[in-house]
């Protein structure tokens, strides 16, 4: 997928949201924990409850790796379901992965070739032979950290040489190791007046924003700043949706949140597009 | 396992050697490749003929997910196999892991509980509460990058504010969140003579060396600049190792290859223990 379809599907759903797919089995509903494989039935029933709302969907590896070969075969049974249900959607890998050359190769394998994703997260420190492996499959993304929404982001994203910080390092230089159909940038809701600046140093990427909702940031923010002429946001929210109802109804409560989110998204598309 | 006890294992083996577990399936012998789990048998054949030469070994994950369930089931079986052979190895799960708190959490419930790891890569981009969520297991390790061997370590570790780069902001900044018992650091040996500077920052941590063979750092100088009173090396070779043969004598030779490197490695702890 390129950014133009990208754009294009978050039209017809009139929604940019990214539904964070990350199960933990002490939190799940009596009626999916005794299923024979509790994780993807969850995950089964929060897809059927909101794909229509929905342009993108962000499992978290380490949910899934946490439970060892279960949550690894859970994982696989959900990409290719979405995939199987709607092939506009977008699935993104978060994985935050990153090694030397030869290594980042095996891992674009891992998620390109053994899994139907459309993106994975990379973490930047290792530079650009760390990356680049991830943007040679045609029509696949990297998705590359810049200023995270946690507070651990203070401790080095700030790090300033000659008056530019690190995260704004990571977006000028990165720049050169791939293009807007290749290459998006994590910024983190919780930092939304921030998306003004980013903005000026890539004006044209799509920007994957997490922190909407259970981190507290700010949906209409984040519009203000970051949508540029492509829409170039896939807003993320997680826990605020698949976890927003622990009863029995959690998949009706988790369409009725996306639908909120999206019909939120549609006005500012709306008044745009 | 605490830095002590590591350490006199160290001395008990006259060595201080890593060996990386980095099976390609498209470079394994005839007689391995026809195996049922082939990864696996390549895997037992090479710590059946280096571990007594061998402090520690370090699986990356990136080679084991790049074949999907498969590959995943060889690394659970290979760690399982280190750790019931002998329990004085350290096995080290090359995973280059870090995100926000509730996820690391979950990486470390992945390589901790679920699998008998001594230790995690982490990169850290993203800062505190992305490291450390894997120092709450007692006996356990988070080996955090600080200044890598690969080329594109030039990219962003070296970014410098107010005269202090990037990666000796890591090494002093993450020293608060743990101790010389539950942090070691990444520093490749193709920046050898950096171990110098290093260690006027962390003189007491462990340190993980890659870089030496493959990439082309040198052993002499790698314990020239980085020993100290702890030993505080542990020094990875992989490819050097593992592919020096690509005929059936492949673990003979692995094991050859190790032993030359004990006993170069048992020359430096002599002259200093």
């Amino acid at each position: 997928m390129n950014s133009e379809e990208l754009f294009q599907n978050i039209l017809k759903k009139k929604s940019f949201l990214c539904v964070g797919l990350d199960p933990e089995l002490t939190r799940l509903p009596a009626s999916v924990a005794g299923a024979e494989d509790p994780i993807f039935e969850f995950n089964k029933r929060i897809i059927d409850a909101t794909h229509m709302y929905t342009a993108a969907y962000k499992p978290n590896f380490a949910f899934y790796e946490s439970y060892g070969q279960k949550g690894m075969t859970a994982l696989d049974r959900t990409v290719r379901y979405i995939n199987k249900l709607d092939t506009t959607i977008f699935i993104i890998a978060d994985a935050k992965r990153g090694d030397i050359g030869n290594t980042s190769k095996m891992y674009a394998r891992a998620v390109f070739s053994e899994m139907p994703f459309d993106a994975i997260t990379v973490a930047p420190y290792m530079g650009e032979d760390s990356v680049t492996p991830f943007l040679s499959y045609p029509g696949k993304w990297a998705i590359i950290l810049a200023l995270t929404s946690n507070k651990g982001a203070d401790d080095f994203q700030y790090h300033t040489d000659k008056g530019q910080k690190l995260f704004e390092r990571v977006l000028s230089i990165s720049q050169r190791w791939g293009n807007t159909n290749n290459l998006m940038y994590v910024v983190g809701a919780t930092r939304a007046e921030m998306l003004a600046d980013i903005r000026k140093i890539v004006p044209d990427h799509f920007l994957l924003v997490p922190g909407v909702g259970a981190q507290g940031g700010s949906l209409a923010e984040v519009v203000q700043y970051g949508m540029n002429k492509q829409c170039g946001l896939l807003v993320n929210s997680s826990r605020g949706i698949i976890y927003a109802d622990s009863s029995e109804h959690f998949a009706e409560t988790a369409g009725k949140k996306a639908r909120e989110m999206q019909e939120e998204m549609a006005e500012y598309l709306a008044g745009k597009f």
